[in-house]
Formats: C-alpha cells, sequence, structure tokens
C-alpha cells in the first residue's frame, strides 16, 4: 500500500512537495488543503482532493503523513503543533534562531497524540544541517563555512519591494569566489560579512520613482544590505519577468579539520548544491523524511525528529539488503 | 566515564584510529593488540597497554568498542565477525562486493552476543556511501557519479611493486577534470572507465632492470591500467621518498537529478573530500562510529549495523539539544 500523503499550504513549496510525490512510486497525494475555497485551487494531481483547511481532521484516517508548506514566520510555528495532534508530520521550519522551542512544541504534541513530527527539512536546515554535523563529528578539530547562492533570496527581494518606487525586484545573494578558494586551500580565513557574499539586485521602478533614492535606500538597509558590497540594476518588467523568473539557488558546506598527532594532515569535506528550483529540491527533500516519518511511526516511534535523529535508511524506497548491496 | 577503546592491529589505519581518539575527549584508548610481540611495539599513547592479539578475550569487560584494523583482504573477513562475540566493534571492510556476506556474518555473531558490529566505515565505503544514498532518496531520478583521488592507490602502488625489475612504486589515481566538469554542467555525460580517470605512476627501478619492458608491463597489465590512460615516471630512491611518501587521497561524489511535474528542473548535489592522509581520515570516521556504537550498545541494540542505519546524532559528542541550537 502507498504512504498517503497530505499537503497543508499549496503554494510554490506545496506544488514542489506534489512533483515530488509523483517521483516516489511508494507514494500518493491523497488530498491538498487549503485557506482559500478548494473551487479556486485546481492541483496537477487527477486522483488527488482539493479540501479546505477546516475539513483536515476529517482526513486522520486517511492521511499517513501531512507535509506543512505553510511559511516558517507565522504559519508553521502555530500549524505544525496544531496538525500534530492529528497526523505524522514533516516541515521545513528555517528560522534557525527559533528552532529550539518550535521542536519542544512540536515535541509535546507528538508524543501526546503518538504521532511523529520531522520538523526543519529542506537544505538549510536539512542537508546542509546534516553535513555540518558529519563533518564536525568526524573532524573534531577545524573550522566550518557556509556560503549561499548562487540564488534569489525571497526575503531580500521582498525587502527591495517595500521601498517606495519599487514595482518589483530580485536579489541573488551571491558566494565570494576568493573565499572559498581561500577556504578549499585550507588557509582557514576568518570571513566577514562582506568578504563571504555579496548581493545583487534587479529592480523594476514605479513610473517617476527617483532611482538614485531607490538605489541609496536598498544599499543602506540595516541587516539586509548594509553590511555586503551590494549591486543595483534597474530594469524593465519584461526584463525581469523574462530572465529572472526562476528560483534558482544553492550553496556551499566546508569544514577544514587536522588529524595526526600532531595535527600535521589537512582534511577539506565540501558539500555544494546547484539547484534549479529551490522549493522544488526543497520539496524533494521533505518528501523523502516523509517516507521515513511513515516508517518511524509504524515502528511506534512518538514524537519530534530532526535529520540528526533519523537514520538515512529510512529516506530511502529500497530495503537495507538493497542499499548494502548497491549503494555501500 | 570515557568510552573504552580497544585497537586491533597496530599499522596505518591503527595509528590513526589512535590519533581521532586523542582528538575526542569523550574517549580513551585502552589498548592495542597486535600479532607481533607486544614488546617490540610502542605506541604514543602512554596511558595504553600493548598486548598480544591472543590477550584480547581477557579484556572483555575493560574495552567499551573494539576497533578492527586489519586489512579487507584476508583479516576482516575472519576477525570481524569473531571479535563481535566479544566486543561491539566497527570495521572498515571495504570489498564492495562481498560486504552483503561480511555483513550476514558480523550481524549473526553480534546478535548472538548482544553486541553491535558495524562494518564498512571510513569514506568509501562510508561517507561517500552516505552521500550516495541521500541524494538517491532525495533525487530519485537522476544519474550518479563517483570519482576517486587525485590520490595513492595502495593497491595499484603493490601491483607495480610486484614487477620483475621494480624496487618501490607510488601510483596516483586522478580524476579526468573535463568530466568531472561536464557532469557539473548536467550533461549527464556517460563515461568509460578511461575517461574517468588516469593513472600516473612513479617507479624506483632496480639496477639494471629494464625500463622500457617496465612500462609496458605496467600499462599493460589487465584491471589495473589496461584499460586507463597511464603515465609512468622513473625516478630515484630519494625523489620517492621526498616526494612521494605521503597517502593523500580524496574524491568526489555527484548526482544529477531533476524535479518538477515535467523533469524541467535540474539539480546538482556534490560531495568531494581532499584528505592529506587517507588512513587518518578513514580513522577519524571510524572512531565517530565507535561512539555509535557504543551509544547504541547501552541502547540495547544489537547486531550488524552500517552507516545506512545509524542516525547521524549518534556520532556526535553533543546533546541533542546542542545540536539543534548550534547546527540545524
Amino acid at each position: 500500500m502507498s504512504i498517503r500523503i497530505g499537503i497543508l499550504g499549496y503554494g510554490n513549496l506545496g506544488r514542489g512537495v506534489e512533483c515530488a510525490v509523483k517521483q516516489n512510486p511508494d507514494m500518493e497525494l491523497a488530498a491538498v488543503f487549503t485557506r482559500r475555497n478548494p473551487e479556486d485551487v485546481k492541483c496537477l494531481t487527477e486522483t488527488a482532493k482539493v479540501c479546505n483547511v477546516s475539513e483536515a481532521e476529517a482526513w486522520k484516517d486517511k492521511i499517513d503523513v501531512m507535509i506543512m508548506c505553510g511559511g516558517s514566520a507565522t504559519d508553521l510555528p502555530e500549524q505544525t503543533p496544531k496538525y500534530a495532534k492529528l497526523f505524522n508530520v514533516v516541515d521545513s521550519f528555517d528560522t534557525h534562531a527559533r528552532i529550539p522551542e518550535h521542536f519542544a512544541n512540536v515535541d509535546a504534541a507528538a508524543k501526546e497524540s503518538g504521532h511523529v513530527g520531522i520538523i526543519s527539512v529542506g537544505w538549510d536546515p536539512g542537508m546542509f544541517s546534516l553535513n555540518r554535523m558529519y563533518a564536525n563529528a568526524v573532524l573534531p578539530e577545524g573550522n566550518d563555512y557556509t556560503f549561499w547562492g548562487k540564488g534569489v533570496s525571497q526575503g531580500h527581494s521582498d525587502a527591495i519591494r517595500r521601498i517606495e518606487g519599487v514595482k518589483d525586484a530580485k536579489q541573488y545573494t551571491i558566494p565570494v569566489d576568493s573565499a572559498l578558494e581561500s577556504v578549499r586551500k585550507g588557509e582557514n580565513p576568518e570571513l566577514s560579512t562582506r568578504q563571504k557574499h555579496t548581493r545583487e539586485c534587479f529592480v523594476v521602478l514605479e513610473d517617476g520613482a527617483d532611482a538614485v533614492k531607490v538605489e541609496e535606500e536598498i544599499k543602506t538597509m540595516p541587516n539586509y544590505f548594509a553590511d555586503y558590497d551590494t549591486t543595483v540594476h534597474f530594469i524593465s518588467e519584461e526584463e525581469l519577468k523574462e530572465q529572472h523568473s526562476g528560483i534558482p539557488h544553492g550553496g556551499f558546506v566546508l569544514r577544514s579539520g587536522v588529524t595526526g598527532w600532531n595535527k600535521e594532515h589537512k582534511h577539506l569535506i565540501e558539500y555544494n548544491l546547484k539547484l534549479d528550483s529551490n522549493p522544488e529540491f526543497t520539496s524533494s527533500v521533505i518528501v523523502a523524511y516523509a517516507r521515513a516519518a511513515y516508517r518511524l511511526h509504524k515502528e511506534g516511534q512518538t514524537g519530534g525528529k530532526t535529520v540528526f535523529d533519523i537514520a538515512p535508511a529510512y529516506l530511502s524506497a529500497k530495503t537495507g539488503e538493497e542499499l548494502r548491496a548497491t549503494m555501500l
């Protein structure tokens, strides 16, 4: 029998989950839950139902894993614990500073109801976290580096869009090549924010807006841009649509460490991603962890989990024998 | 209380384990077991005992995890199941084709005696296997690529040393840059053996040996060199010692896959290692898994395990809370 998946929230991430479920023959999409009027939402999977989120409870026994596709700012802190009372859940909560609190809430709800709740799944947090952790366990003495990009930062794009006179905008985060190369050479550089990433902005102005003023406002924006070397390009709405409509991303996790009785040998561990679609890759990771949630629950496990707590084999559709014979 | 480690076999790998234990404050090296006369073997750790392998059974309750540092060809297939009857064990068995059989033997012995036996730990098999598996679970539709090097292959160096007229030799396996770049571009090339790696040999001849004949014999050696573009350099014994005494290695694991309803988005996952010392890095991975073996045993788990079966958090000295707060 297939693993029956539910999607709660049908934006970019929810659609990515739908596509990922299609690539995994041991799963099926049972239903999509939306806050909108279900009649206004059409999903791609013919066999799946579109329901209002208020109907979710009725699906309690018809969904094995509910995938939470809301945002980290306000949706997930409330939704993931709430739905963990009814379902096994997986979310992609990515506000790093609030993870301990979110974990505690999901853990309590999931334990009480006998479900599994896996939080902060995706690539960062997610695959990047795993690689940081494995690399630290293997090389206890060393330095960690994470670079993001080249890719679109939704948060920074939104911040530009809020500036008066801006009609639309896309912001790319770009790792600084020379910094990355220095890390790869084992030079263990101390890197400031400015030395690690640059920011490139493509901005469409409203008619009559003051370009000089907008550029100044972007470049001096605290937290978002002030600490970075930022480039601003003003382009037409057509160009933005044609050249910058994708949501690519990626990045690099490196650990540079030493071994030997006198720490005489250097080692470099690097993990990197180049992603055409940030939400679809995130969704693909989530769906693999949905398989894990299903299996852990079947084994009688309950409570909050992260990628650190789950043995890799749970993610794969292959059996232990198959994995040992083909991938070890 | 520290995790008490034993080392069985005190060659390059055993010495690497000793160095790695020193880097992990929650562990201590209790004893080294050797087939040689213990009085002829001096280990670096002042507090550790050197014993003959015949004394191992007497350490049954004084060692938490025995690390098996013999070779895969003849030592480990016999030793790992044998010592799994007495201890929790970790080995680095790397004969990929014989892993299923070795796993079955270790699993049976460990289950019977109530121990944990983790096999095939290191970087390949080991960290590379993990990365192949995670990447396949996340991107079910795609192609896998593994490149090794640049690094010293002991097996190929030994093969050259067995040729008549050869006094000493070192062989480097080198990935072909253009092949690696093609994979990184998402071109999904089909690569022959020759297209993936080249082999570079540094050879010291015996006095009066025929260089032309030796070179011919190397380049046409079946399995080892015949399918590769091989370069042979004849050098002096001094140069070999000065320039080629290290044991560096490394390599690349890549998965190139697609997502999206119509498979319209490409993704590339890459993991790579640059290692100054192959045995010390392998040992560092093994020692992290020794921590896992100790903890799994404490929880009451028994039997054979591989890297696929062990949740990442077991490898780290940090608690779940610490990991979530600092690495997720």
